[in-house]
């Protein structure tokens, strides 16, 4: 059988696989002792989580990729675990951060503070405020909830358990035989299968209609519904990511391309913006609202949703610029 | 002096002018013939109106660009007279088209007829149906009185002052001295003065950020009451357009450049969406709606904003094509 030449090749899957893991197991008990120390509520307290939440996720996504090099119980019950963990501890940031997007938009929509004239503008000023403090009570209680939630966790045995596999993980990991074979038997394969999927996955969407600006279709409301596989897509996008680096890792490359990350911040956006408009529109359910703010979330609404398909637009353009060239006036003009 | 060359220029400016407006006036004075005998509120009659407004639009242009060759106070007074009669029968044709336009956004919007799911399309489906009716009991109203107005217009002495101008113009034109001159020395640069005040103005307009897709600042409040510019460009190029077509109108050639006409419809859309937007808007104050109604409102307000930025875009890739071609990725990439 032909040996393999390439520097990650003649190293075992093992010894690829396991020193990403150890950094990343320490990584998140690094954050943990700082989210601890930091106390609650401040910038310090809430970059830790953010850490965390990242050492967290690409633990989970490297024992979902190489899940055939490892303990595969032991692998599906802490990824279980790790998802439990992270879910509960991004709640807090990500009603702050939807809150935070709303506002920001509500107040780019009302425009820069002048004296509303008469007509139009009118309509959106008296409702802006009111769907502002509407937004900031329903996020805010979100939030406070979140947030308790959170703290419960840190303080369950749950989360003890999860701590201790994660420091066990930091000096051993759980591999199964497979990973004795050489990196590029298995390793590699196992990443270009995430890759695979990924691109199986974008392949899927409907990238020719969002290279199309102002295609108007991320605001039809059965669209919204089609948001999931883009959501997929950032999900797979990330795997794909963690698995490069776990390629990577031993060679001293620590940065994805460039590429990948405008690809994956597209589609943060898009999530985030859908969730947005998605809070905009519950929002304008709460019973016995004003109309004035009924309007405004209305178009607040349908501000994200532009945003989505913005998003997707942005996306469509990072994954394959070539396509975005601008097409010849006379297609323009035709009627 | 040196003799003018061209073709063109080897005519009287009078021998120019006034074939084009004695062909305008025949076909408002046909078309007015032909919304006679249509009678009311069909098709035919529609089209007649079409027909008038635009041949009424061309006579109105060509008397203002080429004041300097006619006799100034005649064509003041026509115009004004001009101006009224289009105001008036324009209104009927602009409340259907209007409340067409949003009609279609909201059907549109409210996806394809699908039981809505649970979630956020619940709160659209409920709302839509609401609005729509307001908007088509709003503009109906407004489209009657219209129609009231434009049959009272047509009428009333003043209509019939109008139309027997028009008919003397359709063989003789108040010609002034300058219009004995040769075209080239008079017609030729009060066309390019009127091309030279188009140009102005679309260089003044804020294309640059036009051509960036999805930059949300049709959205923006304030910037509702900059759509005057664009607009006075839509009037400008309309100017321009008949300018040519009155040097144009004896070498046989009829029709605009294909640019100038997608330009046009551009700004048409432009000029239909703002103000589809502000009925919208204007719904939306109206005493006593529902929430889901104002809910309803704000998205389709949003839709109408939005379709102005794309149609603002749409200008944009027309006129300075050159301008469109896509960023490299690495500009999406930046942060």
């Amino acid at each position: 059988m032909q040996r393999p030449e390439n520097i990650a090749g003649q190293e075992l899957a093992g010894e690829v696989l396991a020193p990403y893991l150890h950094a990343q197991a320490g990584e998140f008990l690094r954050s943990l002792r700082l989210h601890r120390e930091a106390g609650p509520d401040n910038h310090s307290s809430e970059e830790a989580a953010r850490a965390l939440r990242a050492a967290a996720r690409r633990i989970s996504g490297t024992l979902h990729t190489f899940r055939p090099l490892l303990d595969p119980e032991w692998a599906d019950r802490l990824r279980a675990e790790l998802a439990w963990l992270s879910g509960t501890l991004a709640g807090e940031h990500s009603c702050s951060a939807r809150l935070t997007r709303l506002l920001d938009a509500l107040h780019r929509l009302s425009g820069p503070g002048v004296p509303a004239p008469r007509g139009d503008a009118g309509t959106l000023t008296v409702g802006a405020a009111r769907a502002g403090a509407l937004l900031e009570r329903q996020l805010t209680l979100a939030r406070t909830r979140a947030h308790s939630a959170a703290l419960q966790a840190l303080g369950s045995s749950r989360f003890h358990a999860v701590a201790d596999a994660v420091a066990l993980l930091a000096s051993e990991v759980p591999l199964a035989s497979a990973a004795a074979a050489h990196a590029c038997e298995v390793l590699t394969p196992a990443a270009l299968e995430a890759e695979g999927r990924l691109d199986r996955a974008v392949a899927a969407l409907p990238l020719a209609r969002a290279a199309h600006p102002y295609n108007a279709e991320a605001l039809v409301q059965e669209s919204e519904s089609q948001d999931s596989p883009w959501h997929q897509v950032r999900l797979l996008l990330r795997l794909h990511r963690y698995a490069q680096e776990v390629l990577h890792h031993g060679l001293g490359e620590q940065d994805s391309p460039e590429r990948l990350i405008a690809a994956g911040r597209a589609l943060d956006r898009h999530r985030d913006a859908a969730e947005a408009a998605s809070a905009a529109s519950a929002a304008a359910r709460t019973p016995r609202i004003a109309p004035a703010t009924a309007y405004a979330l209305g178009v607040l609404h349908a501000d994200q949703r532009h945003d989505v398909e913005a998003a997707r637009f942005a996306f469509q353009r990072v994954w394959q610029p070539v396509a975005v060239t601008a097409a010849p006036p006379a297609a323009t003009a035709a009627p």
